[in-house]
């Protein structure tokens, strides 16, 4: 899949926390930048001192927005949180990027939030009607707010109370007084992951972030957990675990979002999506000569689909790493040529032959296409093209920038229609059930699926509310403003 | 007076709104390009076409933030309100330059305020305990939480019930809908004049920004008035002018802060100045070769002294016009130089004289000592120091940056103490009655001053709630944030 | 006058160079602060501590390009020289930026240079023909081609048969191996001045450079002297003055240009300005109400024709100093309004009087019609212009950037014309002999001028060599290259 | 290979020509960006419309230097040349960064230059004792001088005298008149290929800045060769193509430089490291679980070290592909960590495994330790470090920035205790001649080789002029000036 603003989807965030280390500031920083595949549009650090809160959010990269001794250096203190952003749509506004931070009356609170909200715009209808003032255009904001207006003495009750009355698919990590906390929504859709440095404890998106800095995993945290990490130790409970929730976990990590090399709910995800080409290759053989990957994403599951299929894996297309957010605007004339800014054929190998083509997902099928006919001018004989996710059909609400639904190239065509749009000699998807045989996971048949395969199925296990009362693209009142105020 | 950071008052702010005009941006960045004596730090400008808000702040002078045509260009509509300010502690926000905007359960409100409220914090820990979550440092934002949780039902009832809670001097203008208001606190401390332009309406903090753009002078808004403009035309009403509150213009405006073209309350203010000398020249004449100003505040009233004296007005310092911001941070043998950054000694009408130097007021008192040795650096025979205004010996709390009391030299010491610190050979200032004589006002004398001249006198016409609450310093919990973010 | 870029004269450059002091760099970026009225659009610094340059070049202030502490400390040693740069044409590249530095075969060469060479076209051309690569497209760096080719051993000999070989108006100031170097050309057309700082030399444009430091002015560099100071000293030559050349420096320093607090040729600027207020005053008296300057540059004309003539002085006119490069591209609509970004009548002083205006100079008139028709708005009754010097009818080639001759308002007009043109009542410009009696130089009667007073008469003191051979204006192949690189 | 400054190898241009067509600048930034491995630290494009010259350089990559649309609407013209640089030491000086560009005696003239000069601080101190002034402190630019000091009359002739003054090697492109160049050194040290695009004729480093606009590959300039495109075509000749010179291209390029995807000299880049990594097998196999490369160079070698020896191709490690330049100054407490920044291991496929690690090659070996070591901790139970080159114990002249000979590893260890200092079990490189039977050459044993393998063997094709005469580290007395001036 490619992760253009054209055609793909968008992890919205990653987060990571820290407790109990001198180099607070610093480990976060770390941390973001091996959870920096989540989010690249803008990122962020608040750390505490145990008197002071202070804070760096930048527009751009992690590595250029923290690379500087004296950003890094001003962020004192041995407590601190960070949240990687992908902005989903227009401008990205200083004042959205997380972590957000608010002065309540008990004192400074800062929050970031991997995941999507699905009543937000109906608690934000209701609080501006009761004189509630916000300053970002984040869902995050209303945890914020229900806390500010909460009538709960306490700070953990005040947050228990306002995550009891939010939707959708969440996982928290929060700072304030000598406190950090993590939390995850009731079906734990979104990843969070719980790891030691010495004495001090991490909270993080990934274990890839745990890695960076050489921290251990301790475990995931729970569907429907709160842990509070105090200067006494962490403390584990379950207030979001309401009866009868199970656990439905984001079944697109796997498939996609998450880094190779990271761990989750007890998986290599390197490992599944080895399994998944596998099972792709014994569900949907062909004849060919080479298996060739659509770089990155589609190489675990390139080398799984060769080694069952027997067919050699080759790197029959390159990609081009130094690519940031901006590109020449080309004439009609330059477009009309083709442009391959990310990728090119390995011409060498792709010319005569029969390649079996390998990519996680079509979204909108114009990258597909484009990757086809880019394979097919180097000569290629038989272009073969193999997905390692059943059609992404339905549109996502629980943290993933898909087009709406409408829009899904499978949501309006079949199989063998996508296979014309995007100029292939065949195409095949692996089933849904081939894809819980690879994830090792008995899925529907033994009394419902353990993840969340909305995406796939349009089965959403959370309540669509904003949706349901029309108001999730509520236009929220908003100044025209330019970047970076 | 050295409006150095080190030494000086510091006006806070100018205000600017028209409405009925395309050019409205533009118009704006040209009326706060004319109040930037008012404040350098940062400026901003928000407008309105009918339908959408657009705004850009910025930090520095209102020439660069917006000279760039595509900055005018994207602040669309017919009606626009913008701000200077002049950010009195610490680095300043761009979250903090005005006019600050809020998403109301009735739609966007924009908001520009001149001056300081003197009940803010109190104010703000009571909102706080009751669930608004602050995203400024700035007492303005009280205003809109004021009205984000009144029970009104009409905007401009918000209005008015969030002005009726607030204490301290204020001059705003605001935006939403289709309209336009401006308004003034009880006692009219702060200006706010009223202009035309064609069908278009102008508000300003002083005349000169009608002057830059060819509008025409109408009127000074009133003590405790406010006007709603829209475009069916102007509406007045006074609602803040409570029983028994009398007018007490800051007389300050005329000494230092307002731009000699300028015209207040019906007064040139370069001709008030001019007056203030000549009454100086009566009060405490000296033999002397020439009167010498501090420029450039100290201009008028020399030359108002030098006439009425008869003893020749000369250029004897030079001031450097090409100063910013920043300058270069001298080694201590560099200190001991005694670099002369802002001003130059004109020798050649200096040396062997005697020099009446007028300047406008003394404060901490660190940049007279440095003129005066400069002064006598240059040679002159004697140095006679005269002040345009009485003592400064209280802090003032309603929107001028001053010291605490306890810092101002006039409070510590007694003229002569004062003479022999900056090394004078004489020291006069002009009386409070000489002042008011000089403004054709007779003052106390006839029932009460129609000015606030609490900075001299200590007499503050309005509540100090806060500093008597003990919160006027009290700490907002906030972010140690980097500028721009 | 305006010194807008659209009607004025600009004046080339400032120079400063220091030796003997652990903080030369500082000390030249305060000289070069003081000289910023000499040029404003870029600034440059080369220091040397006995074995490397260091330097810093940027667009821009003095006080923006080195007030960040790194940079002035970055400018090691005890010997610098700076330079102030008003880049007459186009935009200006960072490689024009002086001091411009060579890597010559006897080691490092730094040099600035405040002027004009009138053949330097000529020998640009010769050079190129040679086989010499022009890095810059200033006039400057032909020296150091010059010497680059020159088969002198010695580097002195070097520069001397360099400098020998150009023709116009130039002081330098030079740096390499461990020594500082001053010259002027024979007709000591542009100024220099020698200074000490305890055991330091300080070599500066203009004496204001030197009190701003507490440096003590020493004597003024001859016409024609070259001064070479090292460890050991200072030695002084005079290798360029020729048989029969004359002092004739530049009248317009006087006029115009230099700051008024600084002395030239053993005169007070501001003095000779207020001698020749009066002078004018002799020569074209009026019947007024006020005399009004143009600010700043006509004060002390105006001073000193209202002493003469015993008419008021009035600050009439008010300027805004806070002003930058750019501003708002008003529309057309804007435009008809008549904004005067730069100065304000004083309307409470104009109302309905007679006004004698004082200005240095009318170079196109556009600025003197504009600011006519303000004070005319401002209800003035009669507006009677008087400048303080001659008609500027002769573009000049040493150093000030004028427009061409057949721009110049006086090139085409007659005084009446130019009255009509402005709009004035009455229009007097002071005459040749005037000036001259205001110099206290009895000028032209007593076997030629002093001065170079080309711009007023025509009288080219040295050879226009470039324009002789109709290349002056000859492209240089050049990069259209964005500022900046 | 690990590309850090701190340990590798640093290729330091890519050069891109096209003649002929209306968008040369897009055509050419979009080359740029396709030959941004070959350098990052800063980029250039000269254009030229048929009369004008037009530039822009900066630091950093292409897509942030021309995203811009008004940069490459500024390129205009249909003939453009463009530079992507590595800078070997220091900060990069604008004035550094290419295409540089000359107004010569005939007019304009742009040069862009991959590869090194050995005699160019013999020139260059020949040509500043002539008399040239140099601008750059790179060797390209004494080409420029060389031509300027010619005699001959034709800029053709001028060129081919320069080239024929020195030595080294070089791949040049150049910009003149309405002339596009190309030529290469004498023994074709690197590489320039020519393509055609419709009309357009296109001149490249590496065919995949042929791929990406589609343009089509014409054939390799030959050793000694050069191009001259203008609008009759294209004309070739000889001039540099010496008796007895014979081509020896780089091996290096085949072995990690150029991009997989190009072709060189007829041979794919990936097939070479596939035949490279199966030779290896060969050569030195090992019993294994998996085969890991250290991506990305060592990626095709593994695949083709996999194939041969059936032991499995896994992704064993992830690099982090979002990564600029600077990024957090580690404290030491951080340090100890073992921060990885780039790479992580893939627990999942490590723990508990043999492993085959191919990278390829050895510099200093610091990366190499630290891999080792990363893949230790993961749990590997043995590591067995396979190189797909001969030990590198001799420095390039030749335009790779190598560290100096005495820094090498293989210089001061042998294969053994290289095995010691990087902690693997077992280490071998491929031999000299199986890295020719992989290249399918014959080398040395039919007549000698026909690559320049002087870094493995040191056997230096060129003459190391500067070397012999020890001036190659000759200091250049020059400026320290601070970046982007």
């Amino acid at each position: 899949m490619d992760a253009s603003p054209l055609d793909g989807f968008h992890e919205e965030c990653g987060v990571f926390g820290v407790f109990g280390h001198t180099d607070s500031g610093a480990l976060t920083a770390l941390g973001l930048h091996a959870l920096q595949h989540r989010g690249q549009e803008a990122c962020g650090i608040v750390s505490f001192d145990g008197t002071e809160f202070f804070s760096h959010r930048a527009l751009g990269l992690v590595d250029a927005a923290f690379g500087a001794a004296d950003v890094i250096g001003g962020l004192k203190g041995h407590a601190a949180i960070g949240h990687n952003r992908y902005a989903t749509t227009g401008e990205t506004l200083v004042r959205n990027i997380q972590p957000l931070y608010a002065d309540l009356s008990f004192g400074g609170f800062a929050l970031a939030h991997n995941g999507n909200l699905t009543n937000a715009h109906t608690i934000r209808q209701a609080l501006v009607r009761q004189g509630s003032l916000f300053q970002s255009t984040t869902d995050t904001e209303i945890i914020l707010h229900l806390m500010a207006v909460s009538t709960r003495n306490d700070v953990i009750g005040r947050l228990v109370e306002a995550i009891g009355q939010i939707e959708g698919a969440y996982s928290l990590v929060a700072l304030w007084g000598d406190r950090l906390v993590g939390l995850r929504d009731p079906h734990g859709i979104r990843p969070l992951v719980l790891g030691r440095l010495g004495e001090s404890y991490i909270l993080a998106s990934e274990t890839c972030a745990l890695d960076i800095i050489g921290a251990t995993f301790v475990r995931d945290i729970g569907p429907g957990e709160m842990v509070v990490i105090d200067r006494k130790g962490i403390q584990s409970s379950f207030p979001f675990a309401y009866k009868g929730a199970e656990s439905r976990f984001c079944v697109f990590e796997y498939v996609y979002f998450a880094r190779p090399d990271s761990f989750m709910e007890g998986r290599s995800v390197y490992g599944m999506r080895r399994r998944i080409g596998a099972e792709l290759a014994r569900e949907a053989p062909v004849e060919a000569d080479y298996v060739v990957a659509v770089p990155d994403s589609g190489v675990p599951s390139a080398i799984g689909y060769a080694e069952e299929s027997g067919i050699p894996f080759e790197l029959g297309i390159i990609r081009n790493h130094y690519i940031g957010r901006t590109f020449i605007e080309p004439t009609n004339q330059i477009r009309n040529l083709g442009v391959k800014l990310k990728h090119n054929a390995n011409r060498a190998f792709i010319e005569g032959k029969r390649i079996v083509l390998i990519d996680d997902s079509i979204v909108r099928g114009t990258t597909s296409k484009k990757i086809v006919e880019m394979v097919r001018a180097a000569g290629a004989a038989q272009v073969h093209m193999r997905i390692s996710s059943p059609p992404t059909a339905h549109s996502c609400f629980y943290g993933i920038d898909t087009p709406s639904t409408s829009d899904l190239l499978a949501h309006k065509m079949d199989v063998e229609a996508i296979r014309t749009f995007i100029g292939a000699d065949s195409l095949s998807y692996i089933s849904i059930d081939g894809l819980y045989r690879a994830l090792q996971d008995t899925g529907r048949d033994s009394g419902g699926p353990r993840f969340c395969d909305a995406c796939f199925t349009g089965d959403y296990p959370v309540p669509l509310t904003d949706h349901a009362n029309n108001c999730a693209g509520a236009k929220v009142t908003d100044l025209r403003e330019r970047a970076g105020t």
